[in-house]
């Protein structure tokens, strides 16, 4: 149990000044109990932890060799080559996913999912190196594993063994790929997985780029199989590009039903990849939640994992610009995120887990348009970083 | 003059490692002269200044209050909500060009192209307050302005002579803009700014956001009037979205028709606004130039005005995620932008002005991926940046 604290003058959400008490690791109302410690906020605007809901720990290069890219264009390119380099370049998953996490915790990333490669070749072996890695970070940075056949499950036998063998080591949630695409067979790959989800009782995370029609018929298959099994609030699909290529009314239709089975979306608003419809899907009641996807890896060579830079690419991806559409990219970052991982008590609220991230901006839409650094971060009460600089005793990467 | 100046361990556009040798203000060979200052580089990436071939630098906000953004969304209610607010925020243009110019010359952006509004409610105020910042920065960032009827010219009698006034006041580019969606007149609009081109001998630069084919016509009447008044290599077409419009081969036809009159293209890489075919303009021998548009301003609030990011958002905009794909955005950025607004002898090679920035990178590519800052830049062999620091002899934005 840390001490008591008292942050002075800041506010939450870009709102009106004011302080946060935080009281055994929890937000709590303002009490006449003796304060221990205290930071001055400085008037900067106060978010809850920003919530990362997709990315990839076990896969980035971050401090590594540069990898120079001549990977073809196409998805299949990009798994040969990704395979490839986690053979050829010896990607240790555990002291990399901890070395994305210390980036990422200095712009105030507190909570992960992260999707981690089950396949033929390396078995569960990353699966390992990330739980190791989030036992080393428990209660400073939170992680979920999502297990990943990122080479394809049908086709390549024995996967499906290993993704079993993943969530009995301590996976937390069942992946999936392009259950067409890739798998070449989507009810056959999605009735696999939602088995999966079903025997184990675990969640469900879908990576879907499939496009249009396509991708739209995967997703009532998902939503079918999300209401026979009674997973509403537990499955997300992450990318689902094809919102982003129909026609409105079919686009409405599928986001409704998407929204009253309880599926989340994850986008990263990729500037390459189709738009999905922001403002409709948070306007139907869609939880929308957002990720950096790889950072610096085989895949995309930059990224930086900061949620709140994210927020700003949703913004510009869609095409907005308005101060109240770049607050809802925050929401979306932090909130939505929340939500959508599956996270009840996501918040600055009395009686939420006493985690909060400073930043300097006048205005939330500030915070997202021009994402200052040297962030001060809270978790559970305690001060993990301080304007921009890592608390001396986190554990490291080595 | 400067004192001869020697530049150690850097290495060329993430190129083999060398010395460079800046005399009299340009790249030398190496001589057997004394060398009076020598500069340890590291062995960071060394490209040339960092060419902003589009932005408006008289309507940046940088360094005043938070603008909060509530505009709508068409183009017009832009450009209301931008008139209305050079009125009652008291944009001062003179002092605002020139924070944009500290800013963005510690990226390493030595050379700018600004378009600058003329309109009937500031007249040419906005262009003799960035004439005065012009002078002031002379031989530290060249500064080219556009007159710039931002508000359109047609509808607004009396702008066509504030045109005029501008080019006669030491405007040094005819500007246009959308001469159908905005002007309602493609070819009056065309044939007005041309004439005064001819007139004045002034270059050419036209806001082109027309979509699909209407654009693609305007780009015709924009090539024809180019070949009859010879203004080959004169002549740009800024965004030019309609080119990510339209069938490959109908790309190919007008991309083709463009290059051989020499009339350059100008792209931002926008995430939200249609995506140009940048691989295959390159390859037609099109001169492709980049800029960072508005910075913080009421059209958008976001922008820092470095044009290595701007290399990492064309590369993006596009799926590029290759090595060779990254380098040749950076070469957009540097010398492709001088092609296009008319330098003929930028570059690091002896003989050219000694304008030079370092990057702490170890790839040219990673260099545009991760955009690494505190960059030291040399202009004409005077140090105005070192590690990120402006050289405190440098004229403010007081």
């Amino acid at each position: 149990m840390t001490e008591d604290l008292i942050i002075r003058d800041v506010r939450p959400m870009g709102g009106a000044a004011t302080d946060l008490y935080i009281r055994d690791g929890r937000f709590a109302e303002a009490g006449n109990r003796k304060v221990a410690r205290e930071i001055d906020g400085r008037g900067q605007v106060a978010l809850p932890g920003l919530v990362e809901a997709h990315t990839h720990l076990d896969k980035t290069l971050v401090g590594m060799d540069w990898f120079e890219n001549r990977v073809g264009p196409t998805r299949n390119d990009r798994i040969l080559a990704d395979r490839k380099a986690k053979r050829e370049l010896g990607i240790n998953a555990r002291r990399q996913s901890a070395r994305q996490i210390l980036q990422t915790l200095a712009f105030g990333v507190t909570h992960i999912r992260s999707h981690v490669d089950v396949d033929t070749e390396i078995g569960i072996a990353n699966i390992e190196g990330v739980i190791a890695t989030r036992e080393a970070f428990k209660g400073l940075v939170d992680v979920q594993i999502v297990a990943f056949p990122q080479s394809g499950m049908l086709g390549r036998e024995g996967t499906l063994a290993l993704m079993e063998d993943a969530l009995k080591a301590g996976a937390d949630i069942v992946g999936g790929i392009d259950p067409a695409t890739i798998e070449r067979d989507p009810v056959r790959h999605l009735d696999a997985i939602f088995a999966l989800a079903d025997r184990y009782g675990k969640p469900v995370d879908i990576h879907l780029h499939e496009p249009g029609e396509l991708g739209a018929f995967c997703l009532e298959l998902i939503v079918e199989r999300t209401r026979a099994l009674s997973l509403q609030g537990r499955v997300m699909a992450s990318h689902a590009y094809c919102l982003g290529m129909l026609d409105t009314p079919r686009q409405h239709a599928l986001i409704d039903s998407l929204a009253s089975e309880g599926i989340a979306v994850m986008t990263v608003g990729s500037p390459s990849a189709p738009a999905v419809p922001l403002r409709m899907m948070r306007r139907s009641g869609l939880v929308v939640a957002s990720g950096s996807d790889g950072i610096q890896g085989t895949w995309e060579p930059w990224g930086n994992g900061d949620m709140l830079e994210r927020a700003k690419y949703l913004a510009q991806r869609n095409g907005m610009t308005n101060d109240a559409d770049l607050e809802e990219t925050a929401r979306i970052c932090t909130l939505g995120g929340a939500q959508g991982i599956g996270l009840t008590d996501h918040g600055l609220s009395p009686g939420c887990p006493g985690d909060v991230v400073l930043v300097a901006a006048r205005t939330l839409a500030e915070a997202v348009a021009l994402t200052p650094q040297r962030r001060t971060v809270i978790r559970g009460g305690r001060v993990v970083v301080r304007d921009g600089v890592l608390s001396g005793d986190l554990p490291d990467a080595a």
